[in-house]
């Protein structure tokens, strides 16, 4: 057993090991400083962040599907934990309620993944995603304002922002603001600034890894400066002394009036997890011809929020930019994961004396990075080019989240596009068809130059009949046979119909019935097996008078018409 | 002016005038005991009923579309109206809470005209509607049982009446039972042993016109027993003196948060009050070949609700039995409902001193007789063999309503058939097609014997790419070419898709950068005109690199293979 164990680990250590430590290494580096951020960005104490750095990758590296997936705190979801921590009843510490938050998180992954509702990621479309996300990213930014400038104002919707900026009279600190504004130099100028000096130096590989590490400096950097210039005392605020390193596990509080409490946002929270996620892993899988699994992410997902519940974590799920990190690092297998875990444990260890002279304008700066350079403004224009109800969405999500709260914006966003599909699918495109003169070929009337049959009426359904759509159906045909009033016989060509639920089979039952009354017979052509194996296992044959043509050539003919009988509309 | 009204009056009164009073008649006398019972079963005074059915059928008249719609008070909407007062906020009397709520009602119903959402019909799909009109039927019986029998027991779910049962110790009155089944006999087995004896006597035709005016016999001799036995001092619950008659306009109470407690409740309301009517016009528009405009009935259910806020009335629809009464009693225009409303008024007049002698028990009866006669088991049947998961379905929203809430069992409905219509069209169905040897046919290739060419596959798109199917698109063309490794080119037969959202746009996108990274070149056959007019706005001819083909059969050969080139697989 151990020997099979060691035989793996060496072919792995021959052939992956070097790459997964350098992908490791270098995505941990941008690891530190945004987990311990974004737990301050869900209004969490900031080891929170780093927490659930540690035992959630492990439980990804265990149970998940890809190797390129950052695993750990992320903007989007910090600003929605803490909308929902606000939810929490009196009395009960935003940390206990982010560990509620992640077990239920964690627990209704698990049950989506049993229940294998993998499909219900389709409940996000990319008018709503992208429309939230754009909407997150802006109220996060205006969110680290007042932090990055030292300002006592804050809040996570523009309205709250402002009316809390007002009320403080535009009130700023200078030192904060200094080494806020510095660090949002450093990285944004820095970067560029250092990769041409460095790359005259080294050479432009040696200066693009080395520049990898420069979200660490900066945070050494920024603690040093603010021990050696005593910042504190000069009324920065800073991240302060944390609790000693707990490496063990514990329940969450078992609270049903918390629990109760955090469960609507859970709920969103494991969609959004899970949808992001799966965007990113997919959006990677693409680039080398691989697929995903994406049971196997829901589980891996849900196994790293329990682990986060477990361990005095938060809600966790794969970060973009640090996946494709990961992936541009050359990470090959999730062993990465299983690095970055002990990198963090390692980091915690050495930095946490220092942490506590980490100035929170500094952390303020490295999200306003972080999210501001993920925002695309280039899929509004496309979506109102290509359809301009969904670029309407897109735009209400994003004003809704800025506005409002990223749980309005999620539900009506969702709610939004099935109202979308529904009305397209509304009315059954039902086409008059009519043959190709000369051939078995038929064609829709109104594009096509074709003949047809007098008396008879053939007629093709282009959507499946579902309950979206099924209720007017006879309506439909109804205001078809008003045009053409001498109609004995109706043949429906059934090709592209290729589902009818139980609304549809009333529909066609009642289309059946309300054409008997009017001593018309309804033919049906061209079903498809699937349909037709359905339609016998119902008791049809009790109350369908018609035939199956297995041709909608045949059907129309019926073996009774002849060549003369054809004629041109 | 007045000379060509008198005109068209005189035409009326000479074609229809004589089949719409008939008609009006007939029915009157049936909603004479139902609008007092379903204003009871809403718990609201027994008048509220009557009022529901003067004004509103004039505005329904004046608006609507059917000549055979029986509007007025019904009792699923009772039982959700209800359920929903109970909301209302303390110090609201029942009556001023319903009036906001047909307010509310009315106001939806004119906005849904307004914006043409008459789609919106679709969310309550067949298992939906069937499943919640069968679980209020059952709770509304069950509801009366107390009533019927003199218990002090109420409750609209199962387990509070049970509980109230109980808690009553099982007790009962002997005179209101006596009133109760007694009554219940005359409706059940009265009409029977009279059909018999009055069809020897005069003749079937005239016996079953005398049949009709069974329910106001009914309550004539339950009223006039009442009052002859002095029934109230026995400690039978009568209806009760009622206010004078009030026939002037005024608004609700304009009150925040009554309009805010009442808005969810309006908002299914006015959902389900729409549906059923809608389901109920067709039903019956179907028996003569005629249409129904969805958006004038909206209009006209808007403008009955409306008048029953303004005259004291409950949020009314069109009953099913009522409306099916009028279109066998000969019905021609909606002249037919003024006629019912003069009725309704007179009535009023006439019986409101003998009405407060009218035991409760009675009218109990009325609501148990009209509603058991509507029960039907089939379509549980039915859905079962034709498609489990609709069926279940439509079983879970019955108990929802039974044993938890209307709202509950209709939000959840909805959402579960939507998780169905989502989790059935989540995986587009992609099928490989090869050509039908010596043909330009192509046919699914795990179906048919076909050919095809080394190097391109050939693929069919069974579904419409919207948002959601679109995410899974390019995995499940990568499956198949995993099985195709050797493939150089792929050709996508558009034909079945209807449509591309902008989900969709982007997963065609995704699909066509994963191929390009294995070199391999997507083109598109037969693309439907209204698609390739929406991709060509879009800035498509930016990424897209293959080509388009109007036949698949050109796409496939694309100018420069050979008939030799074709191998059967």
């Amino acid at each position: 057993m151990t020997a099979a164990w060691l035989q793996r680990w060496r072919a792995y250590a021959g052939e992956f090991l070097h790459e997964d430590l350098l992908a490791a290494f270098v995505v941990s580096v941008l690891l530190i400083p945004q987990s311990l951020a974004y737990a301050m960005l869900a209004g969490l104490p900031a080891q929170t962040g780093m927490y659930a750095s540690l035992l959630p990758l492990l439980l990804y590296a265990l149970l998940g599907s890809s190797p390129y997936l950052g695993i750990g705190p992320v903007a989007v979801l910090a600003l929605m934990i803490a909308q929902t921590l606000g939810q929490a009843p009196a009395g009960v510490s935003p940390g206990e309620a982010a560990l509620v938050l992640a077990a239920e998180v964690g627990l209704i992954l698990a049950a989506a993944a049993a229940l294998r509702l993998d499909a219900l990621a389709a409940l996000l479309s990319v008018p709503v995603l992208h429309g939230f996300e754009t909407g997150a990213t802006l109220s996060i930014a205006a969110a680290q304002l007042p932090v990055l400038l030292g300002s006592p104002a804050s809040g996570f919707d523009l309205p709250s922002l402002l009316g809390s900026a007002m009320a403080s009279g535009g009130q700023w600190h200078r030192w904060s603001a200094a080494f806020g504004v510095g660090a949002v130099c450093v990285l944004v100028f820095g970067r560029q600034g250092l990769a041409a000096l460095l790359g005259r130096w080294m050479g432009e590989v040696r200066a693009a890894l080395l520049l990898r590490l420069l979200p660490l400096v900066l945070l050494l950097l920024a603690m040093s400066a603010s021990r050696g210039l005593d910042a504190v005392s000069a009324g920065v605020a800073v991240v302060g002394e944390l609790p000693p390193l707990h490496l063990g596990l514990s329940l969450p509080r078992l609270d049903a009036a918390l629990w109760q409490a955090m469960l609507p946002g859970a709920l969103l929270l494991a969609l959004m997890a899970y949808v992001t996620s799966l965007v990113v892993s997919e959006s990677l899988a693409r680039r080398r011809a691989e697929r995903v699994d994406a049971r196997r992410e829901l589980l891996g997902l849900a196994g790293a929020n329990l682990a986060a519940a477990l361990s005095l974590g938060m809600p966790v799920a794969a970060s973009f930019s640090r996946s494709v990190l990961l992936y541009d690092a050359g990470s090959r297998t999730r062993m990465s994961g299983v690095f970055i875990a002990f990198a963090m444990g390692l980091a915690m260890w050495l930095l946490a004396p220092l942490l506590a002279w980490l100035p929170k304008a500094v952390l303020a700066a490295t999200i306003l990075v972080a999210v501001l350079s993920g925002l695309k403004f280039a899929p509004f224009a496309q979506a109102w080019r290509y359809a301009r109800a969904e670029a309407v969405l897109m735009g209400l999500v994003t004003l809704l989240v800025l506005f409002w709260s990223v749980s309005a914006a999620l539900g009506l966003g969702v709610l939004g596009a099935i109202a979308l599909l529904l009305q397209r699918t509304a009315r059954p495109h039902v086409a008059l068809i009519g043959r190709v003169p000369g051939t078995e070929h038929y064609r829709n009337m109104d594009r096509y130059q074709v003949e047809c049959l007098p008396g008879v009426m053939g007629l093709r359904i282009d959507e499946s009949l579902l309950f979206t759509n099924a209720r007017s159906l006879t309506d439909v045909v109804q205001a078809l046979l008003e045009q053409q009033p001498d109609t004995r016989r109706v043949v429906l060509q059934m090709a592209p119909v290729n589902a009818v639920d139980f609304s549809g089979l009333e529909a066609l039952r009642d289309l059946h019935e309300a054409l008997r009354r009017q001593d018309i017979r309804l033919d049906l052509s061209e079903v498809k097996g699937p349909v037709l194996d359905r339609l016998k296992a119902s008791a049809w044959q009790h109350w369908f008078r018609g035939q199956l043509f297995l041709s909608h050539h045949q059907g129309m003919l019926d073996g009774s018409r002849v060549a003369s009988d054809w004629v041109s509309p």
